[in-house]
């Protein structure tokens, strides 16, 4: 199963409105087959896998990040009929498939054929290596991630604006990767007006792979002010972005993981809005005292209630800077967007 | 020398103006004699170790973290000369004494009489482990440990001042262990009248350990203004501390050990000054969003100019929250007070 979310990592971000799934076919010990959904879509992780193991599937395991489908489309065949064909005797899933016309149909008609069914095989693993397509059909908007590149002190600027560099060139180099995994990025209109962003992916071999830009305008929610309409595409020296006007109005992008780059009355109108799912926390060994700090307000009620949201999920070192990557606690609430204020 | 350095550490803060010592006799591969300073500075360590060791000292190695000296006092005779006495065949030196006293001259007295001497064994940690005492002789003032406890948006509290609590229970009880270690504990002004702190060490069986009590009046350096005059002492509720107009003037604190506790203003006063050796940053996992930054202008130049200060020595996880100790790089500046603007 590792093995298989390793594959269904390739091609996070680019198969929206599909999952990204992975999947091996497991023969005698030995992996003769491999398979990722393609960017668009199709084909899926285990047609391709089946393909590549060919007649070797008889009798062979598959082990797959999600429940194979049960609904053929114009685009292919279900996997459940493709796994029955190939005579595979055992499919070993991680997660059950949340799409209604899959929905445990797809392990029904493998158990129906014979076939030796297991669920829930690092379930959480798969549950982090799809959240852009879980996000999407628990919540009916994208899977968010807030990034944040501070001093010690919270800082993500000096008071005159300058930023550039808080952090080093291995965490820039990061955090243009996670950029190469979202369809999507995000900046509030000041950021957009004043820095003029490129907002792209500077990795060699990755610069096709720049999410499409968004930029929030009208006032983001405080102290209860109505967002102002939006303004629609405007055309700009970088191209044009797409415009939102309020946190909520992601819920209609095309994609499914969007990272939220800043400024700080941004990152705070998407915390206020319950609408962050991970943080992503950059952080260079250094003081700037009485800079710009890294949030505007969040709405906290009292200082109670800023603790149990987020549990640090990872750490690394990237040079001199360290980051540090917190998720949603699952107690705490994760909106969707027709829920919010 | 680890387990010299171990005992070295036992009275760390308490042995003021003397260096804090650890010293064990080793005979045939037992451990026969352990000594450290005594609080107050007397007996030796070296004096207690061989007074422990007995006659079991003659042959045997001992091991010290300092040069024993070669003066002797009304308090007592000089080590070096002790160790003579005593017949030991080897002494293994972590660090040479800056004492002008003793500065080799101990080493060269065992020299002189057959033993044979080897120096800079651990000579990082001992270096560390007397932080105090080397910091008084180089910079005539106190080693100074800044501590923050902040959010990951590095707040100390939230805009209305609500800071209690930002870390839990062990973040907590970690830092009153470091105010035992500590001859003395600042704050500013405002944070004295605002929140009336104890400041006092809450550990079972370390209630006597709280350190003297300074409070920084006058305005902090900020924007070259000059700092009002001292306001001496004023009692107090909670009893007389000590006053300074200025970080400089911690230069005549009789402690080897500062721990500057905030606010802001103050934190960033002694930043401003090049006066601290150590920041202790507590940070909980949680973001507060508009709340009041941990520090205030350090009058920082260009963002180029806070690279290369402060490097990662330590981080632990207590509880929830995250302890990450910087030290300030060897290349960065460090101030004696007469040296400072």
């Amino acid at each position: 199963m590792r093995a298989a979310l390793a594959l269904a990592g390739r091609t996070r971000g680019r198969t929206t409105p599909n999952p990204n799934v992975g999947c091996v076919i497991v023969r005698g010990g030995r992996i003769v087959g491999r398979g990722w959904t393609q960017p668009g879509g199709r084909p899926h992780a285990e047609a391709m896998a089946l393909a590549q193991a060919g007649a070797e599937s008889r009798g062979a395991t598959c082990v797959v990040t999600l429940e194979p489908c049960a609904h053929a489309s114009p685009r292919g065949p279900a996997c459940s009929d493709l796994l029955v064909a190939a005579g595979v005797a055992r499919v070993v899933i991680a997660l059950q498939d949340p799409d209604p016309r899959t929905a445990s149909r797809g392990i029904a008609r493998l158990r129906a054929a014979g076939i030796a069914v297991t669920v829930g095989v690092e379930a959480a693993a798969a549950t982090a290596s799809m959240a852009g397509f879980l996000t999407r059909r628990a919540h009916r908007r994208p899977f968010v991630t807030l990034k944040l590149a501070t001093s010690l002190d919270g800082c993500i600027a000096r008071a005159d604006g300058e930023s550039r560099w808080i952090t080093g060139p291995a965490a820039r180099a990061h955090a243009h990767g996670e950029r190469a995994r979202h369809e999507a990025i995000l900046v509030g209109r000041g950021t957009w007006e004043t820095d003029a962003p490129s907002l792209d992916v500077r990795l060699p071999g990755l610069e096709g792979r720049s999410p499409t830009r968004v930029v929030l305008s009208g006032r983001p929610h405080t102290s209860g002010a109505e967002a102002s309409p939006s303004l629609s595409a405007q055309p700009g020296a970088m191209g044009d972005p797409i415009w939102i006007n309020s946190p909520t109005a992601i819920a209609t992008l095309p994609a499914d993981h969007l990272l939220v780059e800043g400024g700080a009355a941004t990152a705070a109108a998407f915390l206020r809005a319950e609408l962050v799912d991970r943080l992503l926390l950059y952080r260079a060994p250094i003081l700037i005292g009485g800079g710009l700090p890294a949030l505007g307000d969040v709405g906290l009620g009292r200082l109670a209630d800023a603790h149990g949201r987020w549990r640090l999920a990872d750490a690394r070192q990237l040079g001199s800077d360290r980051l540090e990557v917190y998720e949603r606690q699952p107690c705490s609430p994760a909106s969707s967007p027709t829920s919010a204020p």
